[in-house]
């Protein structure tokens, strides 16, 4: 017997109720954890936030928003997560006894998850504030090993400081935890410390592209990226903030001068197109504004993006799909 | 297989993770159909509301609120929805060709689920607005017969136009529609229009217990509800701006003069102590404030209450439990 | 040629139109000034308002409001208006160049109205700020005399500080400037300042009924009312501070200990029995909060309440209306 | 006896008093049917979108907000609007029987207006939601027929669905219905459907910009579009989340990536230079967020600014003003 | 030389500038710590809240609100902190490390304020959550110890909890971490887990008034709440949460069926009309809505009505006043 | 015995406070008057605003976010407050008898602080509306002549009115007023009435560089800007509506088609690499929107940078520090 006959004892009422409440509101059949290549977790997590507040109800923006994004992308030309599927797992439990304590959860969930006999091909983690991204690394390095793997951080800080407000695990810190994991390639920052400054001037596996060059029109940068990149195993981990305020007001500290929506497309093009694999990424820091819709849709439409990316990526394709002339990483010609 | 072991593959990660979403943040083994007695459907439809907007968010809303709901009562000394259950459905999807045929949609999940095999003992609704409730009622005389049936319904607003705005299922005429079924018992009444008025004087099946007499300290009204429910099958239907706009502002066109959080509370301990049955209720008109969520939860609460008094009272229990020592509608005595 | 004719060149097409733009969104015909007995005017000013800010957009959100609420009155038994009629006049422009300029164009507009040949039975006014009423009542004076004239007052505040913030026209002033026209009966006050205190009393001509008292379930204060008002012409003065803060959160400071809405009409309802007429009220201070409706629908269901009890008190009936008995003011005995 | 005198009884207080609540606060002189050749009609219906709500408000918000444009437009060099003035219409009142019958209403009452004895030179109409354009393209066509007609339509999305949820007067199928009419130029795309999309490759009469080619710098697609308006009657539909969301967030989907505000004037411009006539245009989808204006400002200067370049440009100037080198469609060369 | 000299370089220009940003907006010489009487604290501390936000922002709005509030009290017929002053702290540094050690901070603080050599009669502190009081009574008892000390305790939730998501300090667990201590007596209880019930049952230390009780009428329970602060030393700790949700929505978790400001006044002033001494009290959990300021205006003013109640209460006004005939606790019979 | 001393009588907890409210929240020992080199006034007087509200909590909003802004500047490679530090001001009393007795008030503040024996090398005034401007820059003539004197002005409009609503002290008078004092640079004007226009084009004093060219990529007018500041003395006014809706909508009039957050800095450092001092500048009409902090974060980080550049550009250093190597105004090369 199957679960949907379980949970549905009217089969024919079913055509008057919608699907079930997951990401992009997807019909049942597709979220599977056997039968969907993606999956994503949700950590509404909020502890440690500086200023602002509401980062815990970001998840739940985001999914909610999703079930009015368009299945269907121009881009590729198809509906791509018909071909690939994604399964919306419930939210991890906060812990609030300390950052160490919860990043620690997060460790154990993303590491299980990962090393399951049923696994996904790439985990998506909404947050909750950026410093449970110290527990995803640590949870993708203990199940898949740290050989071969970068970071590419897309963020308006540095998050570079060894400790914050008494904590190793501030949101403040997230790169810095990351750094000592794996090089590290920075995107969009414009807001540092002098420590921060001081540190990154002597870090020699960190690489930091400054607001300036980020949004530089001619994307000089894309180049390195994709070297940076290539063939490596890449966890790429995305504070909201990184774009610019004009686009994205609804985050802790936004900040003027960041990136656009075009530009932050561009970054996981190159990073998915170069990438041996992206087994993690994660979307942080999203603290929905009531009644101000935009931001959340973005973020849901950001990481629906990101997703299909990487999975629909030509390499991948040929691995996992029979017929990749449908769906290529390129505008469809005419229309 | 179970249904959960199929949804989790990972089970030691479970302890990390949330209960699944629904009504009260329910742990899975009470949720399923065939265990919870009461059944919870969402039904955002918003097509015909005059003034304010926003009651399609409504369900949504009371759910997430329902969240934060202590699963204790102090009032029955336990936690009472552990020994009932609540299976919360998928939302009804909106048909916008018309009212009608949106109401036909509902009457028909409505009766579908009032006469399945597996079937609740009792049905809760949200709205969305008040129209959804013409078609609760068909489907409930469909599923059970309208003999012995009467209606209780709270509202600021009489709801007794013949058509508004070219409709005979606009908000403004739910207990018109409902009165062509049944008898009905208004309360909280506070706005109406020339015409409601003229047809209430000449209509022998209602009877409307208008704002003064409702909020009255004594509640002398309530001995005639509860001659009025004696015995009877009861369909309950709770308009909050029936409430008081002190504590229910989230609603279209709030109404000072309402009823307050007790009243609501004595209304329905009156029909569920003396009703032979409460087959189904519906809960309508949240309209969320972005921000203020204080009517969000109260709205979460009152359902909980609802659940909890027409499943708990005194005369059911003894059918279906076996200690109805432990749970009493009464406070405890002393602590 | 009527006015009509010209406004709406395509007669037929006026069935799928609404009416204009006015307060209760009525029907043309009832609301030429020479058929409506009733005039509403607005003040949009603010300009000496300490905390908070909004005011000046007080008075369109009452008449946005006011669009929905119902003709009917149940304590009328009718549609109260559609006998005496409403004539909505353009707001007055704000003077900046000072309060006093700002307040002597209220009195020019005031006096105007109330001396024209074709005038209003009752002036409604709608602030604003509070500061506005000095040159309401200077208005009156000046079309009508002051003798014989009374004035009662509803704020939280005494308002009766001589000079504020280097004005005699500040908001925190506005009873001062009234009882030097008049004696002046104040309700709900719950906020004054010690020369205030002192002021107050040292007084002759004024009486405090502090928030204590005005509250009083009993409202023992209703029958010093009832006497101070006894054939006296009174100008209504309301600050909807006054209301407690539960049902009138919408105002520059709002306080908690306010009368409620049922008190509020018991004042209304003292005062058009007994005076010998009300010329002039005013209703001021509402700034209405983004998002939460309730506050602004209570101010526009207020003054509607005022107009209809000052119009249709029994005395005023017998001399102007054929059918006293169908308009009574009273709740109709049963339904 | 002139319309202004009834309805001002006393003529010396108008000095006070601000000019009557139109679009763009516009003296009565130049607001009356005779003398507009612009007239703007106002349709809040809302009762079909997804996600989102308050369309129903939208055409409130830009009239109230218009009121703060101001007049003279450093563009033209003038105050465009003194010299062609624009009639404000009442509301049309929602039907809510069926999307079907609302679409009827406002094919009669746009059909009527442009056919009527007196009738404006361009119709300007607010939305509510976006399905109302199909009434408003079938009422052009009854009065004036499809010959020679073309749409230009500005929006987020194809909106080319056959039908939805049940109805084929959803929004999403707001294009459909016009492609069914007359040829459709298609600009800022960047939401569709698997359907859409294939409808759009076989749809000879359906020419589609998308997302990237709408905002390219360069603006190519500009002369694309110049040819096929070029000497045809242009029906201009803008749907609002066609500009980009950071510009726009108030509205029920906005999208990232969408067209700014000069391109948007680039069309603007591009169109009534180069069409025979533009005899009605629609602005849709605004749905204020609270507290926020600059989306409703925004949307009032370019209603406005539709106005002045349709009723300005120079073919028509040669035909009904005196001094068509005070007003050219170009910045005046210094300052 | 003086701090004020140091501060104000040009003293002719102070007049026209506002007092420093202090609690009441107090002039500088009523608020050094030598001359004020109370001292206020607060702790913008916010990590373990279950739902909702922003607690961590509720002092500085309190703040901000207190600067328009009147400093008469027309219950005293005086300005009471002209009398006893009031030094306004700057806020407590977050310590994110973990809860414990944010406890551990508050601790020394208020063990260190409570023992200096110059130090206050009554400190009063803001929360931020209520998790904070736990620091605030183990200071307390460091500095002044445990003996004849207990507390009062105005809450929606019995906060009894033995820990709560992983921590010993969560905000419910605030009273179970106070009756470790001293006897608690608790008000207004009407949310609280099946754990907790049964703790409190078998609680000597406890005494639980719940919702009913608590917002009965007569108050019968102040005359238990008379006897047991009487001669003790009272820690009085209030969650705004206790207050009815209609005049404190502005709460994580507000729930109806609260207790009236009128209750609110006589719960504070039984207790300091009966007790020894107050030396320290606090207020917690605001959680500002944005846009909606009577919650925080309510919260200032209560927070003024402790200093004032506990300072100038008759005994000790003999103990430190010349006047006690100016200033007493009831109010002024006539004005 | 220092103020430090006084204020703060427990050393030992020290350690756990936050610095004291100030703008940057900066330690105490840079922000005394004798040691810092900028002083930062508020003036948060709104009394002439025409839409919209809220500019009097304007500058409470700026420090309140400022507290947030990293002291770090990656454009100087160095905290550059740290080196010349700020002083905070407590903000100006609003007079409110006339818009002239404000302004009046404020030129005596501004001109006694700028000739006080201690006094800063600049000073920054935050508003507040831009009224204000006329008495800043009164003040600064008083002060220092108006010899060498130009102003600039980035601004949506063109304030060149020479009254408004019947004061000469309006907002919309702003930059009239200045151009009679010394001449004017306009920057991003997209808004002015046909007066104005007239005006503009006979003024010889007034240069207005409109929306067009203010946006044009390649900033053609900054060289016309340093020719014009150039070894002058610049009084610098920024109306926050001059930037972009999409960056600021938290204005009273916020319009499409403004200057960049990088078009405002190189309009800054243009000014400060220029000028031969800038001794005063204001950034006014910030009008909070509750909520929406991207715009309060956005200017309290512009007017670090005003403060930055001007206190920190290369001929000053010279004048004022030992290492001009560590902090120059450009990128730091590498990272």
């Amino acid at each position: 017997m199957s679960s949907l006959e379980i949970h549905n004892p009217q089969p024919t009422i079913q055509n008057f109720l919608q699907a079930s409440w997951n990401f992009l509101g997807l019909p049942d059949e597709i979220t599977f954890p056997e039968r969907a290549r993606g999956w994503l977790l949700s950590v509404p997590y909020e502890a440690t936030t500086s200023y602002g507040a509401g980062t815990r109800e970001g998840p739940a923006a985001i999914i909610a928003a999703s079930r009015q994004v368009e299945l269907y992308d121009h881009e590729f030309g198809c509906e791509p997560v018909m071909e690939y599927g994604i399964h919306t797992l419930p939210p991890v439990n906060p812990v609030i006894s300390s950052p160490d304590a919860m990043i620690q959860a997060v460790e154990e969930v993303v590491a299980g998850l990962l090393s399951g006999e049923k696994r996904p091909e790439v985990l998506g983690v909404l947050g909750g504030e950026h410093s449970i991204s110290a527990g995803v690394v640590r949870g993708l390095v203990r199940a898949r090993s740290a050989k071969n793997l970068v970071a590419v951080h897309v963020d308006a800080h540095a998050d570079m400081r060894e400790e914050y407000e008494g904590s190793l695990y501030s949101h403040a810190c997230a790169a810095r935890r990351i750094v000592e994991t794996c090089p590290i390639f920075q995107i969009g920052i414009r807001n540092l410390s002098l420590d921060e400054a001081d540190f990154l001037r002597s870090c020699k596996t960190a690489r930091t592209v400054f607001s300036e060059a980020s949004t530089d029109p001619n994307g000089g940068f894309l180049k390195d990226l994709a070297k940076f990149v290539r063939n490596k195993n890449v966890y790429l981990t995305v504070d909201l903030d990184g774009l610019d305020s004009s686009i994205m007001p609804a985050v802790g500290t936004p900040e003027p001068g960041g990136i656009s929506w075009e530009r932050m497309l561009d970054v996981i093009r190159t990073v998915s197109m170069n990438a041996a694999a992206v087994p993690v990424f994660d979307v942080v820091e999203l603290a929905p504004i009531p009644g101000y819709r935009a931001a959340d849709f973005l973020a849901a439409k950001l990481v629906y993006k990101m997703f299909s990316h990487i999975l629909m990526s030509p390499r991948k394709q040929k691995a996992t799909h029979e017929n990749p002339e449908l769906c290529v990483t390129r505008p469809r010609q005419k229309m």
